[in-house]
């Protein structure tokens, strides 16, 4: 990073209007971060743009053709963007490079990527081709850079750890019930938050269940009701295979099975319906939470959206394999029937498990309470 | 209540700050409800007031007292008060009589007073005199009817059912517990809502628990860390009374103690503490909870809080005898460990107690959530 470490006027605002371009980025982009760009010369914004689907145009390529396409010469511009321009060949070419190639001046970038094969280089090459470099930490926009990592919370989960962001939505009464003894809990939340629900499903790569609420539930576990460019994948934690080859869930995107104990014939009938099966198991001959969770980052997934029984809930938070909780709370008490984590016994408080809340909204007559593990 | 329903200019404006007048009334004011008055002439405000400690001035003597002193003459002025002015000989005289010999021409009040010996006498008195009255809801001030009954939400409770507002306090995780297997519970709240919570001790007229709690913890019951102008009484539901007579609780205020056995010598000991001892059973052998709270109506206690157990929780939760629930949930997962409240089974969802969020709002790093029961 160069020199600079005051903003220049106006800086901000562009900056403010590259986090809007991003917002317009789809799921469509995942693998890929979410990215927004804006162009400006001479305090005017000369070309605007965002990530496309994988495969196609990064914001920053997509801010120069949309200013060339209306005749603007960006040499000696401006470039604000999101995230550290990339520096290697992936499925597109740079865009560090296309940035020094039509000659922009100074590049202001939110946040430095982290993937290892761009972490800085980006900037490196704009700063060997004479370009000036800032970025919002130079600035101390600390919001800026807050709100640059929650637009990729998974993207740069993954590139800093190899593991995918995991989010675990559960929903239960007030007093923390998610079903009646009887089993039922159809439905102690209200349609809206089950809509709600949805659209969280609909931002994941992947949602995630156990064996149990297969056999108990039969889910479609896709997303339904609300409008999306692709369906998530489908993970399902079944260490003994114990899944049934007419599973409703086979019947439609990307389904994982994920096991403990190597079954061919049970194998056998689960990739007739389509589906992959994977064998993961640790020492005490369970699924490895932690070694799935590396192989699901090895694929490229950025969010994994767990909707599970107490018991897997429990198992992924005694092993810090979660990174926020999505819970929904009705305003109803039920006293008795199932918890939502069934966690490690403790000896005393202090060893719970600690997180901050996040965000509490309303969403229609329930409680939206998101919160995330204290690292 | 006479002709006009429209509002004239400035009305609002004036009826705000009554409400802001009411504020400054404290919990002395006790079983009397919290009111305030403006007194305005030519749009000028001439007298503010609100309601001194029990026994001393209401709101509208506190503010014709204020206009005098200040050498205003009130004759032909508008006086704007958050409930309906008495109408009858209490520990003061009516203040509709104290308005009219004022010669007061217009009272614009929030709403009815629902105490039976008011109940829209004090504007009959105003009208017999000539004055023109009118209320929020004539007015169509939806907000600001609901802003003055939540002034006096436990005074307004008692005058129409005979009984408290009561509130229970609950504490515990994220995922409903509220002690470890083991019976810790020190401390899953954060120290500022433990603090938050004395200001809700505060301002109620009684605190309630059980036996339980009470041989479990040997609390104080009273109001600590905060200036207050009077502890609330002490209530303990102990049926067979077996608290001990060296109780901490015991060592200062107000105490009573409910049973549903007689027992002389307990009773002597407790007696010999300086507190109540009161038997109210129900014909299964219980203390009779509907009897009890319709006693405590009649000794004026407005607000009651509940800071119980589990089981206590619990019945008085299925004896709807709760209003309003104040809960405070940590950002921790204990997994096992003591519920909420111990109700009856459910045997289907929609059985399930119902509430609706009132208030929800960031103490410290947890969460208090205010919901009430739907009638």
């Amino acid at each position: 990073m160069t020199q600079p470490t005051i903003a220049k006027e106006n800086d901000r605002h562009f900056m403010e209007m590259a986090m809007e371009m991003a917002a317009h980025a789809t799921i469509e982009t995942s693998p890929n971060p979410k990215v927004g760009c804006v162009i400006v010369k001479n305090d005017v914004v000369i070309g605007r743009g965002w990530t496309q689907a994988v495969g196609q145009a990064h914001a920053e390529v997509q801010a120069l053709r949309d200013a060339a396409a209306q005749g603007h010469d960006v040499r000696g511009a401006t470039a604000y963007v999101t995230l550290e321009p990339c520096s290697h060949y992936g499925r597109t070419p740079p865009c560090a490079n296309a940035l020094v190639d039509a000659g922009i001046a100074r590049v202001v970038a939110a946040i430095e990527d982290a993937n290892p094969q761009v972490a800085g280089r980006g900037f490196a090459i704009l700063c060997a081709a004479g370009i000036e470099v800032a970025s919002a930490s130079d600035f101390a926009w600390a919001d800026m850079v807050l709100t640059a990592r929650e637009m990729n919370v998974g993207f740069l989960k993954r590139m800093e750890t190899g593991k995918p962001w995991v989010r675990m939505k559960v929903a239960g009464s007030l007093d923390g019930k998610t079903a009646l003894p009887s089993g039922q809990s159809q439905w102690i939340t209200s349609s809206a938050a089950r809509q709600d629900g949805h659209v969280w499903r609909a931002r994941a790569d992947a949602i995630l269940t156990g064996i149990g609420t297969v056999l108990a539930d039969n889910p479609a576990l896709n997303v339904r009701g609300i409008a999306t460019p692709r369906q998530p994948k489908k993970i399902v934690l079944d260490s003994h295979l114990r899944i049934s080859p007419d599973a409703k869930l086979f019947d439609d995107a990307d389904v994982l099975i994920v096991c403990a104990k190597e079954d061919a014939s049970k194998r056998a009938q689960i990739e007739e319906r389509g589906a992959e099966v994977l064998c993961i198991v640790d020492s005490s001959g369970r699924v490895d939470l932690h070694s799935l969770m590396l192989e699901l980052g090895r694929r490229q997934l950025n969010e994994v959206h767990v909707e599970a029984g107490a018991i897997l809930n429990g198992a992924l938070v005694d092993a810090n394999c979660v990174d926020e909780l999505l819970v929904y709370l009705a305003p109803k008490l039920l006293g008795s029937g199932a918890g939502l984590f069934a966690l490690s016994e403790l000896t005393h408080v202090d060893q719970a498990k600690q997180l901050m809340f996040h965000d509490v909204s309303r969403v229609g007559d329930d409680l939206r309470v998101l919160a995330r593990f204290k690292k």
